[in-house]
């Protein structure tokens, strides 16, 4: 029984610092690297790469909508075409740093509202999709557990590692719980810990209304930049381990 | 006999229109393709990797600085390692869209003031070295000839392709003839073709001081986006063919 | 009996060339200046405004999304803080170039999808007024004739202009026939003419449905980037005042 | 005997943190805000100035060079009038902000490389004395003591502030020690209160060569985004105070 640890990384830009990058690489398996349209530039895109494989993490893309003041979370109405090509640009641009430093791609991670987006919009998954397999059939792709976009994903013949929130409330369908609302962030350590195992193990999760639902997870994923994010990822996957889960990036577990 | 004729393609941004792409594909050999930094967008960079390719033009990056509203043309102080990761940054941007297109990028020329200024500051020239060579050791480079950039790229390893340009005047020393003083720019077609039918042939270009001078030149550049621009790059391939030069893309005359 | 006649400005960006500004200026009443986020600089910005001051032209602000690839036609889902804000940002610049020329913005007149979706949308409507109203209580806003967005700018307190296209076709509703249905845009000037006579004279408008509908019009706003766009302009302002309406900037009738 | 202590503020960007703004206001008198090109966007803007009012703090706009990814702190060879219009468009922008808060702008100081290529760099200087005193005639600039900036400024008639930079060292000639070199910057914070004191009371300092030199100081610049800076600015403030100074805006002291 084997699981990924993802998380955001490389999201610094310019003078600007954001998440504990290095702290949190001792953590993961794999790191989703920011490629400087919603976040990152090319020194701190290489910078990342560069931290990742000195810790044995699995690198792969993190596109964003073209929207550095917003962060990529704020909805914009592009063209399939328009978001094929902006991912296939990112990708692209990531690409080549990986290849310098001998690695190779692993996934690809929508970001914000990219992949909310995403996982409801099904022209915006297959142009997605589409880019993906256009840069590189053996990239994975990174969707929402039980969501639409993991299902077109995987019709489309891409690999798809279904992902969970380590410390987000789900609800009954499978949907996360608003940040809004009470409840939708899950702050104790252990209790995070403590879901995640049943996640991996059990493939079930228990929802904000108390039910036990199914859900089948490849990858967990953590934040990087919130207070208590270096401790809840060393936590999450030290239980892991004590429960007898092997800890692995996602592309070592998934078939090709 | 041959030689290669380039230009600057791709430097259209959004909805703003820039240069003759379409009707000067027929009659060039290699493509310089903007990246998005000092123009360029992903939606233009594949619509021009395309259409070189419908035309069997040979594609390469034409990287600049990041600075979308001077197009390029202003210096800017950037670090060897800023210069370096853009360069990598835009050349895998670019190198994606080749790739889905199944070609391989030829070449790397860079723009306007990261040309000119890498013609003249050794560590910057360096830089843009490293980072070619870094993304794929099967690039050339495209270099004023008899330029420090040329000379120093060929010490490195680099494939160099040494380039005049077609309708530009020539000093005695090998440098070209500020846009700023009359007769710096040749507009008569017919003589510039002449003028680059003896760089080929001969080796030699008639300096505006009046002497003749030797110009090795493995590629012509011509202008895409000034009036005339398309029937002289027209009348230059007609004469240069009529005389007996094949023109080929760089790539198939250079030595990897 | 009077009318002014508006038309985008300013639209041009570093070396990017768009809109026959220079042309179109000898023909309208109040330019509607870009003010950097979909497009237009600090150059272009200045460059337009002493263009206008030139031609007795009144001048406003053309505020976009910040989205200069897509030109300020996708839409963003911004917040009404950013929305606001962005507008203030926009406003206050062009503000500090019409000053240095002696002038003050007369009017602002959203672009594009900011446009479109505040003609739509409440809460973005009133993000747009209350940053008008900050900005300047004799700022008069631009909106579509028979809009929401004209109803609630004016119980909001603005100035509203309402405004019709020259060229566009209505449906029943007062609703503009979208652009990818046939007969959406009147190309024949002496029509165009011709309707907008009516609108001015009798305020009313035939629709595309064969129906005669009420269109109150203080302003006709017509392209200035389109083939035909000077003629049209030249058209219909000589029609109007041979008919004698008197062609006026909005400022000039609008009562403050 | 009065001076002013001034500080560079709202460098903040989109989700990116930079500077202890709120700390900080309570121990200055002029705040530099940055203005959308090298830091800051229109929500952080709008925040900074509301916080400088709150403190009764007085504002000023702080442009830099258009780029972001560098935080303007790397060269690029604008010509005058684009440096012109490039205030112009930011101080505008910051002004409208201002005037909603119901506040004047008091002073402009350019940011990073702007300042330090203006305070060498004749036609820079020119370009950004005329753009201040077009955008507003009481403006004061704010320009390194004993700089020829400084002394063009005077002479075009600007109202022009001296300011010296609390914690780093001098050179005999009035010129800054460079950050790469030993003892350029002093860390304790009595020791720059000390110094501090001595250029407002005496208008000396003593030079890093060991020679006391004149100084004619305005404007203290405090840093706001370094460890220990909101201690040491509470401590120069203190200090100041206690000796008998009075630390008022720039503008309360200088002639208009």
């Amino acid at each position: 029984m084997n699981v990924d640890i993802n998380c955001d990384m490389g999201e610094s830009f310019g003078v600007y610092r954001l998440g504990f990058d290095e702290e949190m690489m001792a953590h993961i398996t794999s790191a989703n690297i920011a490629c400087g349209f919603h976040a990152g530039d090319p020194i701190v895109m290489e910078r990342t790469i560069s931290l990742a494989k000195n810790h044995g993490v699995s690198v792969g893309a993190h596109p964003g909508f073209p929207d550095l003041v917003g962060f990529g979370r704020r909805s914009m109405e592009l063209t399939p075409q328009e978001i094929r090509n902006d991912l296939i640009y990112q990708v692209g641009a990531l690409s080549a740093f990986a290849q310098i430093e001998g690695l190779f791609l692993q996934h690809v991670k929508p970001h914000g509202q990219l992949y909310n987006l995403a996982a409801k919009d099904e022209s915006m998954t297959k142009a997605i999709c589409e880019s993906i397999l256009a840069v590189g059939k053996n990239l994975i792709l990174v969707a929402l557990s039980g969501s639409k976009m993991a299902e077109i994903a995987s019709k489309s013949g891409l690999n798809v590692a279904r992902e969970a929130f380590a410390d987000r409330a789900y609800h009954r369908d499978g949907s996360l719980v608003s940040r809004k609302k009470e409840g939708s962030v899950i702050h104790d350590a252990q209790r995070v810990a403590e879901r995640v195992i049943r996640m991996v193990q059990e493939g079930k999760v228990q929802t904000i209304e108390g039910d036990l639902i199914d859900l089948e997870v490849d990858s967990i994923c953590v934040h990087g930049d919130t207070p208590g994010a270096v401790h809840l990822a060393k936590t999450v996957r030290k239980n892991l381990e004590e429960a007898g889960v092997r800890v692995l990036p996602m592309g070592k577990s998934l078939q090709r």
